[in-house]
C-alpha cells in the first residue's frame, strides 16, 4: 500500500511516498511560514519524481502536533481533504512520538522536546520497545523552568526544542544525558510513515470531519 | 559555513543543505539508474528551494562508499569539480560510516550491510562513542555465507543490504539482533555532512583531482 506522510508540525516540513516499507522518496520543506504555497506544490513534486498518481494513494498519514499551530493546521487540512476526497484511510500520529521513534531500539529513555513559545514547551519521555516508543510521561506542556528537574540521567534529548532552549539548557543538563544530534532533531515523514502502517494494520484510522490537531493549549 | 552534501553510493541518494548544524533542506532522490540526469537538477532544486546561490557554498561532502559503482562515479564526479570550480573543501566520508553514524549513542554495535552483489556484501561493524562512530571491524567484503558467524548479539543491523539479504538472513539473525526500521537503512547526506564538519574542523580534507571512490573491490 502506497503511503504518503506529511509533518508539519515544526518549521522543518517533511513530506514522504512509502509503498509498505520501502521509502520510495523523501522530501524537507525548507519553509517556515510558507507551507501553504510550499505543501501541496511539495506532494505533486514527490509524485511526479517518483512516477505516481494521486490515485495512487492507498493510505494519507499526518503528524497531529504538538507543535506549530498554523503549520499543523494547513498539514492536517491538507491530509484530511486528500483522505476524503480519495476515499483511503487517514491515520494521526503524535509528533513527539514520530521525534521518538527516529531512536529505535535506544536503551535509554527518550526526551522530547519541542517549543511552545511564551516561555513554555511541549513535553514528553518515551522508552523505545524496539522500534515503538511508549510514553513514560507527558505528552503535556510546561514552562521551560519545570524541564530541568526532568532531566535524569540515562535519557537522549531531541526535537527542535533543544535547538531553541540549548543556552538555557546549556548548563542545567547534568553528565549523562546526551543530546541528539541536530539533523535528528526535527520529524521525518518517513517515520511518520513507518508508525502509521502499524495503526493501519490495528484499525486505528481517523475520521476526516472529525480529527483535530493536539494543540495541548487553547487554540488561538 | 554552508555545506552541500550528496551520497550516492545506494540506489536511495540524498542531498541536503546544511548552515553548521541547522538544516536548510535535504531531499530524497527516488533515482535508481538515473543519477546522471537528477543529481544536478537536484542540487539545483535544493539551493533555490533554501535561497541560496551556488557561490553560498562553502564546503562539498561526499559519500565515498563502498557502494553503487556508477553512483559513487557520478557523485564523486559532481562533488570534485563542484569543490575545485568554487575552490572550497571537499570531504569524503565512508557511506558505512554515515550509516552507522544515523544511530546515534546506540549501547549495541552497530552492522552495516551492503549489497555488493555477484553474493556479497560490504560489511561493517561499528561502536557508537556518543554520536560519532568508531570501526570494530571492516569496512571489508565478504561472501554473504561468511556473514552468520559475525552476527554476534547485542548488535543492529542496517543498511540497504538488509532488505536485498532478508530472506536469507530472516533464519539465522540469532535473537538479541535488532533491524533498523527501513526508512533508516539508507544514508541521509545531512548525517554525512554533520561527519564531514568534524573532518572539517580536524583539517581532514580531500584533493579534488586525487580523490577515488572507496570500492573495496576491483573496478569494473
Amino acid at each position: 500500500m502506497l503511503i504518503l506522510a506529511l509533518d508539519t508540525a515544526t518549521d522543518k516540513g517533511s513530506l514522504a511516498l512509502m509503498a509498505a516499507d520501502l521509502l520510495l522518496g523523501e522530501l524537507t520543506l525548507p519553509s517556515q511560514g510558507t507551507y501553504l504555497t510550499r505543501l501541496l506544490p511539495g506532494v505533486q513534486a514527490l509524485l511526479r519524481d517518483t512516477g505516481r498518481e494521486l490515485s495512487d494513494l492507498g493510505a494519507i498519514a499526518v503528524s497531529r502536533g504538538p507543535g506549530n499551530f498554523t503549520g499543523l493546521r494547513i498539514g492536517l487540512a491538507t491530509a484530511k481533504v486528500l483522505a476524503w476526497s480519495l476515499g483511503c484511510p487517514l491515520v494521526a500520529v503524535s509528533t513527539l512520538e514520530v521525534l521518538a521513534a527516529q531512536f529505535p531500539c535506544q536503551a535509554q529513555p527518550i526526551g522530547v522536546l519541542l517549543d511552545a513559545k511564551r516561555g513554555e514547551v511541549f513535553w514528553g519521555l518515551f522508552q523505545c520497545q524496539d522500534d515503538q516508543p511508549q510514553a513514560l510521561e507527558g505528552p503535556c506542556r510546561l514552562p521551560v523552568a519545570a524541564l530541568p528537574p526532568r532531566l535524569q540521567p540515562p535519557m537522549m534529548l531531541t526535537g527542535p526544542g533543544l535547538q531553541v532552549y540549548g543556552d538555557f539548557l546549556q548548563d542545567l543538563i547534568p553528565p549523562g544525558i546526551s543530546l541528539a544530534p541536530a539533523e535528528m532533531c526535527f520529524p521525518r515523514a518517513a517515520t511518520l510513515a513507518r508508525l502509521a502502517r502499524r495503526c493501519l494494520a490495528a484499525g486505528r484510522t481517523a475520521a476526516p470531519e472529525a480529527l483535530v490537531p493536539t494543540y495541548l493549549r487553547p487554540a488561538l
